[in-house]
């Protein structure tokens, strides 16, 4: 008997399992369908019914630049928290975050002195540079290519110079914010490092691979146990035009002026603000990430209004939808990316006190606004497989390259750990950075249509990580 | 014995056969891998010493627009030849082709007349539309969507009237070029179908999801039974005006007038320009197609100097890499692409003739200059797994999307047969209709590095197909 129970009981349990191994196939495939109708929604309603642009619109028109500190921050945290008690988000707040100051005050001026001609470049102070002296600094160049070709030069040689970094951004890496973060040294550290050796200035060609007049400025980090001095970015026509002037002609019949006059101020009071809805999980957080600050060329578009935008629509598009999501999906806008992530320091600081609150996933829009290409994907929950079925359903909106690497959110770095998913919203970024830190990220380099669709991305995406964690 | 004989060599065949097994892959794995060497070199070609950028902005600059008849088309020819000859190609040459000449004339006028009020609107004459009569066309307007709509309306309503077509180009469908198919028949056939009921004019929207001021041309085809009568493209926003005003007021309170000079003048000689590098199988032919017209308006820079300059460039960087093709890699600059597809018509004629040549693969490019995406691949002959092989190459370059289905390319499509491979170049398109038939399609809407990673997948699936065919 109980080997016939056991073979009745085998019998079974094989028709299960063949039955389970047909039906998961169906129950998976019938998840995904509905998934796909729920997404087609989300873009419909980004696409048709929109407030992406026009958000956009007033954020970088009627406000404008969002510099730490300036009349233009606080209206923007004013505006968007009236935007998402109008969306009718279950809780919005305000978190109060010491911000620094720094102001580029009146407009640059720098030329080159080649011989007895003057030639007027444009350049642009580095964010938290020093003014120069009354008069600007007037001296001979010293052009290195990197950190390594400054330190092989004889230290007299250095000593009272300005010190050109002229390393290029190398147009043959494909991904431009990989190219990014492999020059990004020479404006972050350069002033520091060529100060050590005795420089006076120092001059870094811009963070571009266009070749053009823009200076593009960004943060300086200098070095507390070393001397600081003033420093700004060329213009890449500029950079190439002085080194071949460098070239041409013997030392010292070359030299640079350039006059800047910044200044930092104490620090002021500025905001993260945090609008979100709750889930039914109420401690458990999707959290979305963008930055309201800006630099104070251009009117801070790609970097990062439609990063803002774009989280505040996808709270929008919820709504509108009548989403429940099972985790409270937030918003966070950080005040100060640009400067010394007080905002982010903040955020963390007082999330480590809220024991009860975990993070399931946290995404990070600051790559601009182009047309969507996919996400970078931290996680070592998800399974490549996991992360794929996830791909498929974004395949006919060309958002499918899901990556599972580590992400480079400097507003959500602080939440790497086993628990969460990281995420970066990753856009098309060929022509990001010819506009990246310039006068020209302005509202119009942003096409209305591209905006739309990164914001129906990023919702779709919110909405199968709620559904399915 | 025997049965030994045969066990031995079975178990030999087994041997072989999993040798294989182990060695193919490796064979395999081996080809793709320097298969991804030639590939990375060509990009870098294109990215650090490509010609495409400077060779745009001249052809767009320096010469302009190159409509059918027009001075400036004649010296496009002369200049492409004259790089041609530069590059060392194997063989150039010139075919005759009869263009049909049509003229825009003066700029034309046109407004809204809503009760006393005069509300002037850009428009543009479609191309080979009729010129109106002088003083223009006056008259009450009847918007329909589509041709559905107008033939339901009552005859006597729409005699002597001018019919606006007002159908939308769909923002909800993910495609750009989709949803440009699905409207293009108010664009050509607006017209004819409009003047069986009577009308005296036609007005389209522009076909674009853009909502602005720009007019976007393209041609119009009458059709010969019924009678002509002019037609125009009207800007989105002012057709959004339009439409608003004839809702809000009663007919025939809401008038509009047009006015356009444009006339048709006798054919004149135009070229389509070939060049080519011989290969060893000098009969095997890849073509490769573009068309060197545009439309008078703008600079035919997306539309379609990028396409020219791209399939240049590839015979540039095989000349300049020294590949020596399996097959003869041909470009063809069509004349008259936009007008009668009388270049195309040419060469397929004269192709017909040479019965020794057979055609390996065409890959038209006439979508933009935009960030490649990838290809549209239409082949009886190739497997899905072998574009998948090709299309691996591609994934570190962002250009993987290979779909196999139907090309579009109005250049080549006379050549799908069973034995020849369809190939269009597939750039982003979220942008192209933006600009696509404007006075904005100019050298300045193109980014240098799009252009550039175009031209290089562009010549890097040439080489794959010239190996592996």
């Amino acid at each position: 008997m109980v080997s016939s129970f056991n073979n009745i009981l085998s019998f079974r349990m094989k028709l299960i399992s063949n039955l389970l191994l047909i039906l998961i196939p169906f129950s998976n495939s019938f998840a995904q369908h509905s998934d796909s109708i729920v997404v087609r929604k989300i873009y419909d309603e980004a696409l048709l019914k929109g407030n992406s642009y026009k958000n956009l619109e007033y954020l970088c028109k009627k406000i404008g630049p969002r510099q730490n500190g300036s009349e233009n921050s606080k209206k923007a945290v004013d505006w968007v928290k009236k935007q998402m008690e109008q969306y009718g988000l279950d809780q919005i707040s305000l978190q109060e975050v010491s911000v620094p100051v720094w102001l580029r005050g009146t407009k640059e001026k720098a030329y080159i002195i080649d011989n007895k001609e003057k030639i007027d470049v444009p350049i642009c102070a580095l964010g938290n540079s020093l003014s120069t002296p009354n008069g600007g600094i007037t001296s001979e160049v010293i052009e290195v290519k990197d950190f390594r070709e400054l330190k092989q030069l004889d230290t007299t040689f250095i000593k009272g110079k300005i010190v050109f970094f002229n390393q290029i951004f190398d147009p043959a890496i494909i991904e431009t914010s990989d190219a990014y973060l492999k020059v990004l040294n020479q404006r972050l550290n350069g002033a520091s490092q060529a100060a050590k050796y005795g420089a006076v200035g120092v001059i870094i060609r811009s963070l571009t691979p266009s070749i053009d007049n823009l200076p593009h400025t960004g943060i300086v980090e200098y070095d507390v146990a070393l001397p600081k001095i003033p420093v700004a970015a060329i213009s890449t026509k500029a950079a190439e035009d002085l080194s071949k002037r460098l070239q041409q002609r013997k030392l010292p019949t070359v030299k640079f002026h350039f006059e800047q006059k910044c200044e930092t101020l104490s620090n002021q009071t500025g905001h993260n603000i945090i609008g979100e809805i709750k889930g039914e999980k109420q401690n458990e957080v999707i959290l979305l990430a963008a930055h309201l600050d800006s630099w104070d060329l251009g009117e801070g578009a790609h970097d990062d209004g439609v990063g803002c935008i774009q989280i505040l629509e996808t709270l929008r598009i919820f709504k509108k939808l009548g989403f429940k999501p099972k985790h409270t999906i937030r918003v966070v806008m950080f005040a100060d990316e640009e400067n010394q992530l007080s905002g982010a320091k903040k955020y963390a600081e007082i999330a480590a006190k809220k024991s009860a609150e975990t993070y399931i996933a946290a995404l990070e829009t600051d790559l601009g606004g182009f047309t969507p290409r996919g996400f970078t994907i931290d996680t070592q929950q998800k399974s490549l497989q996991e992360i794929e079925e996830w791909s498929s359903i974004f395949r006919q909106y060309g958002a499918d390259k899901f990556v599972k690497k580590e992400t480079k959110g400097s507003d959500i770095h602080w939440l790497r750990n086993q628990n969460t998913i990281l995420i970066d919203y990753k856009p098309d970024t060929q022509r990001y950075f010819d506009i990246h830190h310039t006068a020209l990220d302005t509202f119009e380099q942003v096409n209305k249509r591209e905006l739309e669709l990164g914001t129906a991305s990023i919702a779709a995406l919110v909405y199968l990580i709620d559904k399915t964690q």
